[in-house]
Order: structure tokens, then C-alpha cells, then sequence
């Protein structure tokens, strides 16, 4: 028998556009000799539908597009996923099913059983747990159907879970697994993938065929990397990151082991190719081209502007440099050096004149005050303003191009550097994007490297430097990843060694600033433990704060 | 037995102040003579602690709390809430609990069993159910302990749940019902609360002691209303809306029925005032005094300022009136008695000069195009900016103007009209603003006639009006109604007889325009479905778009 993984990139609500994809794919399956092809969790409709399981005309779509998909499944097998809807009245109305299609019809329905709730899963919001578990049988096979989170509990020891999906159906004598997942990605996400995908295989000795769902959904980016594990435990086979694809496998094949093996994993390369594939999909989804971004010559503007240029193309990426009476000089020649090594457009919108016209405006009514944080986000929001006057008046989305340390500590003004349809370095640490730097400089420079080894500074007043108000950024980050990522409390981070007033300080400063980044733009999620819908936190809580 | 009713204003991580508020409430239940006390649910932490939760040395942090509590419970027995750590490794690590405390120690613990997980609540992200249910004894009495949504499975004929906790405790023979409840507030809940509360006792027999937090947490406002319901099903007592009380009673003339009975409820007044304790609780808890609102001379500046000047004081809050080339000589007019008639400070601050500096400062790189939404934002963009240098050189919080049917509709300008701390009627569509300032005026004129009787219009281009672009506010909320509350697809709609195309563009610009959304302030939810954490919609989904 041969197999087919189909990792593609569904679109949520884009029914229509699902299922051509999936017909495509069928397509291509047969052309490759499949017997049966398998797409990822939920593909009628794209991962994660979110609110939209409320209403009862998607579902009813839903329901439309397995119907056409059933009808296509001829002279081929296809396993698809869907919500279904749950016959009895006690429960959530909903399952989370795989659809096995075969001859026109469905063939086998197989419920999810481990419903994620958790970080940035909602599954228990709208999906009843499955409760049986039954073999597919085709083609002399019997295939234990599985759904992502279904093969997380190995042998019954992740405490979230009380059912072992794979324990269930082991004694009815399943030849392979298949996995049907929408895993997202976060830079350290494969390697335990790949380790849950072989512990199950060497569990029950039999092969697993993992397909993930590829491409970026707001900012969940979901990686594909699907899995062919040999019941040696070894990987067979391991699909492209970041692209769909469409590959075959031969089940007697895949018994014997060897193959190809693992791809290389490398942190950088990996955030580096999510964030682009992040922004293709963004743009892709909504049917939008063009992006515009502030380069003030500093590293975060330049990383991002760099990954727009490649993501998007150069020709669809504009600049706007908009210097201060405090910008330095520099800051405009390392800023037009990024624009003119990345090919891209620029303007020079210089922002005195407005920021004196405010001045004049508000003289007024400020009573005589000094020079504070007011005229410094001034200087931000009229960048912020300008940037979306370009949007509002040529069509392109403005990129935001905070990182996460700011996103923290607050260290942004809303409305002004923090404005902007899409975050695309919110879930990347300052160190970290300076790392990012350094990969994207590689194979040369894009980045001037005077926008990475120069102080950071915000250049909101004379001589400003982020150190003035923050402490280093090896230390903050430290803090932050600690805090934020591994849930530490102030006295874990104390005995670590950091110093007790700065944690309180830093712990404190991540606390009060909820309400700032609840108005920020969607963050493509890189990391295990991202700002937005993961980390759900109360703007008026007083935890640390 | 005497039993006091003790609905708080819990403060969410605040613990020392948490224990203060509910030590404060021990003593007043002493003196009115109470044998034992009840809080809401979760009291130690505040409802809803949201991912604070995740952290274990918040957990710790409550579990310090009950001990000081416990401490205090001589003489006097109390009942509070609070997150218990699960024993067993599988399943959520914390059970949402209630705390029997007496002669200074913990004697009973009951955990909840059914954990709303839909619309605002997430309670299975974080908490396991409950599986054993005991009674309480206490002088005699036999007490059945329910948290909030464990008393709404009457009989098992809520379809979410499969278990009804009355139902396991009623063979143990309770006299009487406990709940400790957060049950926040929408205009038409409190007569399902009360519903449910006389549902149970009917079916038992027995009385109910059922006591709501009381306060608002960000966006979620919880009313109060405990309720004490006698074993005929007649409603006893129920304690005011909006405030904090403790109120004893004594089980014997419970029993024997009678009472005060029901307050009155009347849409307008709820939202009224539950929009005044939103806004005290989000100034009180965050430690802030002063607001700023940008007054246009419309209705929707014109009940925001209302309704602050009432919550806050006239004192704490500051009108700014911020007049542009296309604005009508009657906006200003109307503005300035508003602030009069509230006796808000006000300024006028014109924009005329900031708007010619952006245009010029962009001619160059407009490329000549003519005026378009450009334009439009610009002008509104300058307002909130020139609101945000307010709030950043003295301090006061900018107050969100929009309502519900501009927000639904993306008829509003990002980092302009859409900028703000909290957003105070973005929960009331256009139809119901007007209702409000007629209640606001019930007592004689405070938003100004021509403000309500005028066509409302944005005044960013000569003549405009709301209705050029948008279809008829009464047709439009009626059409959203059903969309967001109701959950109707455009079939539906159309089946109701609203006009296709109407309902196609209408349910298409909600869909288009949560990207907008994502980036507005937290929305004082005051509806059964408000924009915000209970509405959660992809960005690039394509449904309906």
C-alpha cells in the first residue's frame, strides 16, 4: 500500500479554496501511485477556526466540503479532516474528526480524544472528547487513525490527560498509525515532535504517518515538517519546513527503515524561514501585497524590514525614514545603506515640521511644562501616523517592528512605534535579534553593520540610549525568558543569582504593561511562550505589580 | 442558624488587600450577629485570575491567603474561594475550590465541578472537575457547597454538562444550598440567574445562599445581586447591584418564606450603572484618578463623558474639544454645553495647524492624489494623539468614544477615534447610545438635545454623514444583533427579511474588520456577546469576507 502525506496550507473559512488545495493534492497523490492520501487536522476548514465553530453555517460548510471531497475520492482513499456534530445533546456540540473517504463516500469517521486547552488551544471550547476508538480497515491494513494531540499522551504519563488513544486501539492489531495534526511551530517544537512521534512507534512497533498543516493562520505558523517513523523508531522521512508538499511512501518500504532521516534544525534558520513564511501567508490571506516600514537605522527596523524584502519581494516593500531634530546623522545613512542593500524603495519624511506644529498647538495648554516623556512619544506617534498616511494612501500594511524585550518591558509607545497590521519580531528577544542579524547577513552583508553594533537607543532626546532605562539586554532577556517562558517567580530568579531590586523592577514593569500589549498587532509566534492569544493575562491584576 | 452574605469586590492578585476587604466583612458579619459567612468564588485571587494561574507562586500566594483567613475564623465560621492544587498528576493541575474555614482552620473543602468553558470563561484551561461532592455540617445544619455554574445543570438538562452536582449531594439530604459565584454582569443575566437559583431550590426544596462577586475586572463587570431564595422558590433577599454588602440572614425566617423580594430591573439603569462601576473599578484598581475624553459635540463623546464625569467626578475628568476645517459651528457648540452642563473642565484645542503641517510635510510623496480616507484619518489620528499628549504630560486616561456598531463595522480610524485606556460603550450599539443619553437626561438635560436629535456624522469631509457610507443605525443594529448575539447566518437573516445585499455587506465588513478590533482597547462588556476576550475570531479567516 502506498501512502501519501499532503501537507497543506488550508485556510480558515476559505472552503472554496480548501478544497480545490485538497483536490490539487489528490491529484498530485494519485500521479504518485497513492492508495490513500492524508491531509492535516481540520483541513476543510483550516486550523484553528476559532469563534467561528459558534456558528452553525460554518459548520454546515464544513460538512459541504467533506460531501465534495467524498465525491472526488475515487480510484484513491483520501483522510481529511472536520468538525463533526455531536449527535447526543450532552457534551459540546462538536467533534474534532479525520474523515476517511473512500468510493464516493465516508467510510470512517474517528473522533479526537486529547483536546489541547492550553497556551494558545482552545479545544475544549467548542470539541467533545472522542470516547471510542475503532480500526479502519482498507486494503488488507488496519490503520489506527489518530488526531495531534491524540499521540501526546504515550503509555497514559502526560498528566493533562486521563486516556491513551494509541492504548486503546494497540490490541486490536493496528499495522500503522496515522497522525492527522496542526502542530505550530516554535524553534524548539520539532525535536519534540520527532521524539513523541518514535517514543510511539517503539511503544507499539509499528510505523506512524504524521502529516502537519503548513502555513501561518494570523500568528500561529504552522511548520509541516511531517513524519514517516519506521517501526525501528527511526525517521524515514521528514517533510520540508515551511512549504507544502506532497510526497508518497511505500508502506513495505517504510517497514524495512532506512530512508532519509531527519532534516538539520538550526534555531536561527528555523525562526528565520517561520517569519517569512508568517508574512507571505499573512499578506497571501487577506490579498495583500504591499508592505511599508519605518527604518529608523536601528537593528529591529532593519531585521524586519530585511525579512519583508524576502518574504514579499523588494519590489513590494517600502521604506520611510523619518529623522528628528535627535536623530543622529548616522542613524539616516545606516538606514538608507538596509534600504538600498535590500532593493527597496524609500522616502525621507522628515518630522520637524509636524512635531513644532504640535508643539505650537499644544504650547497652550501645557502650562509651561518641560520636556518629558510626552514630546518623546510625540516624536513616535507622528512616525507612527506617517507611516499609516502611506498605508491609507498607496495600500501597503505597516509592519510593526517591536521586539519582545520592548513588548515586556514596555519599552514602545502605543500608537507610535507599536501601530501596525502585523508584529513580525514581537516573539524574538532583542539578543535574539541580533543573532537573527548575524543569519540573515550570512552570505554577506543586508544589514549594515553599524545597525548591529551600535548601542540601541530610541533617539526620542538628546543622547539617548535604551541602556538609560533598561538594564543590558543579556540580562533583561535572561530575566524575561525566565519569567515569561518558564514561569519562575521572583524568588526562583533571586536564587539564580540575578539581583533581587532588578527582578522586582523587571517582573514589575512586564505586569503593568498588559494593557499596552493588549492593543499591539498580532506577533507571529516563534517561541514556546509568545504575547496574544497564549498568554492571557488581566490588564487591572495586581500580581508583581 | 444566621448566615451572612458577603459579595465583595475582590481584586485580581491583589492578596493582601483581598484579605484586608474580606477580614473587613468578618468583622461586619460578627456584628450583625452571623454564625458564618460567605464569599464569592475564587475571593482570595479575584475572578477571573486568567494565566496568573500558570504561575505556581501565584498559586502559593492564595494558598498563604486561605491561611490567613483561616486564622481568623473564630467565633465565626467563613466560607471563601479559592485554587486548590490537584494531588494526583493526571488531569489540570488546580481544582477552583471552596473553603470551609472554622476555629481557626481549613474543615471542608468542595471543589467545582462544571467549568465554563465558552464565551468569557475558561475555566478547563486551568482547573480540573470535581468527581466526589460531600455535605458540610455545621450546627446542626446538613449545607450543600456549589460554586457558581455548578447550580446550572438543573437536573442534567444543560447540554454542556453530564453531571449536576445537586443531583450527587440531594441523597445526603442537605437543608440547605451555598454557592459562591462570579457571575459577571450583561443587561439580561440577572434574570437567568435568578431563574436558575428558584429552578434548583424548587427542585430540592430546600433554600439557596448564593453569593456573587461584586466589581469590575478590566472588562468583565460583575454585578452583585447575591440572592437568598426560600424553599417555596420565591425569592428572599436580593442584595444591590454594583456595590459591596453583607447582609445576614436567619435560616429559620428563610424558611417560613417572605422576604423583600426582587429589585426592579430595567435595561437602560443596569447598563448604566454597571458602565460606572466598569469605569470606577478600572481607575480604582489600576490606582488612577483622572480621565480625558475628546468631545466631538456627538453622542457617543457626549454619554462617555457622562458617564464618566459620574463615575469619576466632573473634577477627574477633563473634555477636550478639538475642532478641524470640516467641523460644523453647532459640534463645538454642543461640546462646550456638555462640558458645561457636566462641569468638566475643558480645551479647545483647533487642528487646523497640525493638519497643514502633515499635508505638507507628505505632499512630496502623495504624488498629487486627491483627498480621500487619508485625509479622514489624518484628522482623526491628530485628535488621539493630541488626547495621548494630554494624558502623557498630566496623567489622565484617554476614554475610548466608539460603540458597538462602529466597532463591528470597522467605521472608526485605528490610533485615532479607536486609541484609548478602556473603551466605556464600545458594548452598546448606536440605537442604544441614544437610549442611554435619554436616561442619562432623565432628570433634566446633561447631553445636550441637539447632540441626540442630530444625524450623527464623523465631520472629516464637508457634509458628511454617518449614513453615506453606513445603512440606517436602526437597520444596521438589528442586522449585528443577530449576527454577533445570535449567531444567524446570512440565509437566516435574509429568511427574516433584511435586504441580501445588505446583509452580505454588513455580515462582511464585521468578518474584514477584526483586524481593527484586535488592536481596540478593552470594551466594558455590558451584552450577552461583546468584542474581546469572549469573541475570539481569526484575523485572516475568510468566512463571510
Amino acid at each position: 500500500m502506498k501512502i501519501a502525506l499532503a501537507q497543506i496550507d488550508a485556510h480558515i473559512g476559505n472552503f472554496e479554496g480548501n478544497v480545490e488545495r485538497m483536490l490539487r493534492a489528490v491529484e498530485e497523490a494519485k500521479t504518485q501511485g497513492a492508495d490513500i492520501v492524508v491531509f492535516p487536522e481540520l483541513s476543510t476548514c483550516g486550523y484553528p477556526p476559532r469563534d467561528f465553530l459558534d456558528f452553525d453555517d460554518f459548520v454546515h460548510l464544513a460538512e459541504d466540503a467533506v460531501q465534495r471531497m467524498a465525491r472526488a475520492a475515487q480510484g484513491i482513499a483520501i483522510v481529511i479532516g472536520s468538525p463533526t456534530r455531536n449527535p447526543v445533546p450532552e457534551g459540546k456540540d462538536l467533534f474534532n474528526s479525520a474523515y476517511f473517504l473512500a468510493e464516493g463516500q465516508v467510510r470512517f469517521v474517528q473522533h479526537k480524544a486529547l483536546l489541547p486547552t492550553y497556551d494558545v488551544f482552545d479545544e475544549y471550547r467548542y470539541f467533545e472528547p472522542a470516547t471510542e476508538f475503532k480500526i479502519l480497515e482498507y486494503k488488507g491494513k488496519r490503520i489506527a487513525v489518530t488526531i495531534c494531540e491524540d499521540i501526546w499522551n504515550i503509555g497514559n504519563e502526560n498528566p493533562l490527560y486521563t486516556v491513551c488513544p494509541l492504548d486503546e486501539l494497540a490490541p486490536l492489531r493496528p499495522d500503522l498509525i496515522i497522525n492527522l495534526s496542526a502542530s505550530p511551530f516554535n524553534y524548539a517544537h520539532s525535536h519534540g515532535r520527532i521524539h513523541v512521534a518514535k517514543a510511539n512507534v517503539l511503544r507499539y512497533g509499528i510505523p506512524m504517518f504524521y502529516v502537519n498543516q503548513v502555513g501561518a493562520q494570523t500568528e500561529l505558523i504552522f511548520d509541516g515538517g511531517s513524519l514517516v517513523v519506521a517501526p525501528g523508531g527511526e525517521v524515514f522521512d521528514e517533510l520540508p519546513y515551511f512549504e507544502e508538499c506532497v510526497r508518497t511512501y511505500d508502506f513495505d518500504e517504510v517497514m524495512q527503515g532506512g530512508g532519509r532521516g531527519e532534516q538539520a534544525k538550526e534555531k536561527y534558520r528555523l525562526i528565520h524561514d517561520a517569519l517569512l513564511l508568517g508574512l507571505r501567508d499573512y499578506f497571501g490571506k487577506l490579498g495583500l501585497k504591499q508592505a511599508v516600514v519605518g527604518l529608523s537605522g536601528g537593528i529591529d527596523s532593519a531585521v524586519t524590514a530585511a525579512l519583508a524584502a524576502r518574504a514579499l519581494g523588494p519590489e513590494n516593500v517600502r521604506g520611510v525614514l523619518m529623522p528628528s531634530p535627535f536623530s543622529s546623522g548616522h542613524s539616516v545613512e545606516d538606514a538608507r545603506r538596509l534600504a538600498e542593500n535590500l532593493g527597496i524603495r524609500y522616502d525621507i519624511v522628515p518630522i520637524a515640521g509636524v512635531y513644532e506644529s504640535y508643539l505650537q498647538t499644544l504650547e497652550p495648554h501645557f502650562e509651561g511644562k518641560p520636556f518629558d516623556l510626552t514630546e518623546e512619544n510625540l516624536q513616535a506617534r507622528i512616525r507612527g501616523m506617517i507611516l499609516m498616511a502611506f498605508s491609507n494612501k498607496f495600500g501597503p500594511i505597516v509592519l510593526n517592528t517591536s521586539n519582545k524585550s520592548e513588548a515586556a518591558v514596555g519599552y514602545g509607545t502605543l500608537y507610535g512605534d507599536m501601530c501596525g497590521g502585523l508584529s513580525v519580531i514581537g516573539d524574538v528577544y532583542k539578543t535574539e535579534v541580533y543573532a537573527l542579524a548575524e543569519y540573515i547577513n550570512k552570505d554577506g552583508e543586508v544589514i549594515p553593520r553599524n545597525s548591529i553594533v551600535k548601542p540601541p537607543s530610541a533617539e526620542l532626546r538628546p543622547d539617548q540610549k535604551d541602556s538609560d532605562s533598561l538594564p543590558e539586554y543579556d540580562i533583561l532577556d535572561r530575566i524575561l525568558y525566565q519569567y515569561i517562558e518558564c514561569l519562575q517567580s521572583p524568588q526562583d530568579l533571586i536564587a539564580m543569582g540575578f539581583e533581587e531590586t532588578l527582578v522586582r523592577r523587571v517582573l514589575r514593569l512586564v505586569n503593568i504593561n498588559e494593557f499596552k500589549r493588549y492593543q499591539t498587532p498580532p506577533i507571529l509566534r516563534v517561541s514556546g511562550k509568545a504575547f496574544g492569544m497564549g498568554r492571557r493575562m488581566p490588564i487591572v491584576g495586581k500580581y508583581l505589580a
